[in-house]
């Protein structure tokens, strides 16, 4: 971390500080040049308060050079992190297709749909259970029941599942489910991420609607900072000025985390673009941008569904955009 | 709502959809043109699945023409709400002022800051207990203790006070606050709202960092949904390109909302600029936009706050402030 | 077009609006409902000026529902457009690399870089001529100067070449370049587009940074209403909130524009992330969600650039890059 | 300017970087830590190339200390600029209001329009000629025929003028024009800058859409680099997610701007909101705000106006809001 100095600061005014500094146990290395002193501040500085430094009378900027995310940086944590649900694993090479309806509505619509896409390729089962909508008076999920018909899917088709969790008063409910996610409006939801981390359960975390990715991590770090390291990071699109698109899917998220940390890391093109003739190019993209795994909406009737079904695909769809998703990993393997 | 048919779309296929549109209740009129089909949906619109009925096949387009939101809209209730916490009122004219520290830090601090903004003119204390911070490793607020400094400073000055919950576990705790404050990361916190919907305690919502104002209005609806209508407002910047400032100052927000809300409107310009000498002219500008209340962080030591110290004033200054917001107020009556 | 007029509208001002819309030759069909009237419009309403239209005192809302563009609109021209440069072509199959250093320094250097990407299978030349600078104490190119190494790299390689034009007044300069390039900055610089709309040059158009798809169609309309329809459309990266990277490449733009018009679509990945590190994953997944060229910075000494070095690849890195998009596409054949 | 050299860096290669740095003019002060070694750039740093700096290898971030505008950076002129317009003054204390049509289109019309909006208390009358639109099919101004048609009615009241330069081309047409407007679309049009900058012409220079403020100074630096220093800068609302408002108008870039440089500061509220009902409100907090100026458009038939009618108040409501900002500026003195 660097502290720049402003002109005209008195040579007590800077031993203060640096006292200061030294007591938060940094070292301090002094630059002093003409027309600004600039400290050098060496040692665990993610626990300097950026703000509240910047914030001093005499100081004009502070500088993070070092990412304040640790547990999280691939810095100290090289290897890929593989994300293990027994038969299905993700990360560090390993690939996975998460398939599945927006809502579960019944067991006869779970089930098919999991038959389905599993004989399409797909590895784990998503489906809501709980549905975060902007309206009180919209469908908000079958809840507890939708959690049981998931499960009741889990069992006859043995695929891991993966569903949201919105209250962490209901986290009981989820003990068999494989993959506990954290909705984009929940990412900086401290107290969820907390709890999630003091479980073991695999989180699939979604990146905020306007969250950087740099934020994502420092999410992801209240997870781990409390003992849960089974984190999958997933990009759904980010909100800008552009209407045509639900949201701006930004793909380049894949690399940005690759480079960064060491969790891998899911695409949902569904949701990005909230419609169903974007998704099967956005996820081949996905696929050549090094995603880890890819995130598909999938209904067996499309136009009947309660909720969200611009997004879905077929499961005919869904089969071949499977089917190009591993010609493009073949070819760049 | 009107939903605009694609060109191709069969007599049968319109029939289809106008008799499931009319199992909703509502009423359906059909203007046939040459090169479309336009429904004109009339009835309880808000209950409908905008994105499920632009899924279908045969629909090109379906645009919302009255509002979602229906408690919180001035439409339908053309008066002001007033929220009263007893000596103090906010909204149809009442006009306060929330002053106070970022953190509550020590029983001197907090009652210190308090007799200070009393005395400068402000009506009602602000305090974090809970903080919600980026890092896991950043200071996370006193909590319990935190809310119990607050309340003796409450005591001691007889000012109301308000404070940010962010688990809806911790509720029980909130039982002497007179008002309770929705960060703006959990806007969309759903179930939270729903459950602070169930009190009949006063409300402070912020606007999330990126979320539209019918989305904040729609949030207001959850809590509203449940019985609970003592609701305010907060304008509190939101996330753009622009860096210099920690976020941009929506003030158009302020016509806006009373335009399409009776609910009042207080405007944050501490947190939304981040740079306490941006907070006196953005006060201001606030009263003369019309805010029904104005919520500024103050510190009786800015330079050794715990956090946040880069955008409080000390109480001078905002006793300043106050004494000009005044005149703003003065002057447009 | 729909207009939904205000609740409490007289009949007779009703239609004193539909005899002025029909002054304007469109046909006007009325729809009445209990709440409101919805009159839909039909002709060509392009010219029709919607906030004129919002503006009136009786119109509630008023909603396009045909695009406001036309020749470069797919509905009225579903084949693709071909750019022919000879030898090379763009777009309806046809797939090309450009490559090129960011600014053109010396005849050694830009006819040294094109004989490299030449080689390594780029089939068209870019080089800054005229550079676009937020400061006006950078480096601005080497201007005419500039435009004629280039032109001398033309000659010595065979290559076709494609350079930005940033002053009209200097279009008599651009007779033997092969593309001009309007650059973000100026693509709603009306007066150019027409001007070069009057030329029958091929145009590479690229997105503003906080420009929608529908305004870049616009831009391209401008162009072609007078008469040049060789134009190029490029996607390279829209501002966002996210610092990570220069800017959020939206590679959703690339199946959305080829839904909406018959032109062809670019990517620039190297001007979008502005990290050299994220041009190869970027580069592979714009080819595979269907992009009709790639425009890659490819500098030989990257270190040692005038300018922008920090997002060029060396010749070989784009090597590598041009035979891993060329795996995808042939995988997606 | 400080530079960060990655952890590995030989001292060869620091020394070759310092070698290199000094050959610019610049002092380099060298602080080296365990973790990293800091370079402090002292000297004219505004010429350095930022990102070609941190594209060497062994550099991991760059950091200006300074800001890279002089001309118009209040460090080096601490008095307000004051534009001179004769009868007229802007800036360092002196407050103009600035009326008039969105598009000239009769002298009978603008005539009236500046009778009534200098009855009304405006000093300077605006009225488009040339009109910047985003399709090619809508009304594009009277040009040449609309400057001629504003010039009588500058003759008829005394105003001065102010009105939209869209083509540097046609530059010789504004000789009797008091301001020229440089549009949000041209705020980077380089070349416009620097030939608008030969001139000795006031200059009023709109924020572009996605346009940091920095940005916005670095254009006026364009201007002032030729030596034209008659620069009003002009906030109008920036590009954000928010559909309500046309754009976000962001107030705090009024006293950024103060703070920054010593040109004086205009808001447009009627382009920001694009909404006639948001105006009043907003002009009375640009005033608060500390704003040197505002620019309101006024029509004396709103309903009847060729263009952009709905954001234009009536000459009634403009007398109204010009009485309210007196008030306030009154209020605040």
């Amino acid at each position: 971390m660097i502290a720049v100095l402003k002109h005209g600061t008195t040579p007590e005014q800077t031993e203060h500080l640096i006292n200061w500094l030294k007591h938060m146990d940094l070292e301090v290395h002094v630059s002093e040049g003409k027309e600004m002193t600039v400290l050098g501040l060496v040692g665990d500085t993610s626990r300097v308060d950026m703000e509240l430094l910047g914030s001093l009378e005499i100081v004009d900027t502070v500088k993070r050079v070092s990412e304040p995310f640790k547990q999280a940086n691939r810095k100290f944590h090289p290897n890929d992190t593989i994300v293990d649900l027994g038969k299905v694993k993700i990360g560090g090479g390993y690939f996975a297709m998460i398939a599945g309806p927006c809502s579960v509505e019944t067991e006869e619509q779970i089930t098919d749909v999991a038959n389905s896409v599993k004989q399409a390729g797909a590895a784990i089962l998503r489906g809501g259970a709980y549905k975060p909508r902007t309206s009180p008076y919209s469908f908000q999920g079958l809840k507890e029941k939708g959690l049981e018909l998931l499960l009741k899917a889990k069992k006859a088709t043995g695929m891991p599942i993966i569903t949201e969790i919105m209250d962490i008063r209901t986290l009981e409910y989820f003990e068999d489910v494989d993959i506990i996610q954290v909705g984009a409006r929940n990412m900086q939801n401290f107290d969820m991420l907390q709890e999630l981390g003091r479980t073991r359960k695999p989180i699939l975390l979604k990146r905020g609607l306007a969250n950087t990715l740099q934020e994502l991590l420092m999410s992801a770090e209240y997870i781990m900072s409390e003992g849960n390291e089974n984190i999958i990071l997933c990009e759904r699109g980010i909100r800008t000025y552009e209407t045509y698109t639900r949201n701006t899917l930004d793909l380049s998220a894949v690399p940005v985390l690759h480079e960064l940390t060491h969790l891998p890391v899911v695409v949902d093109p569904s949701h990005a673009t909230g419609k169903a003739a974007l998704v099967p190019s956005m996820a081949v993209a996905a696929a050549a941008a090094g995603a880890d795994g890819i995130m598909i909406e999938v209904h067996n009737n499309p136009a009947c569904a309660l909720c969200d079904g611009a997004q879905s695909l077929t499961p005919e769809q869904f089969s071949e955009v499977f089917r190009r998703v591993q010609k493009v990993r073949e070819a760049l393997e």
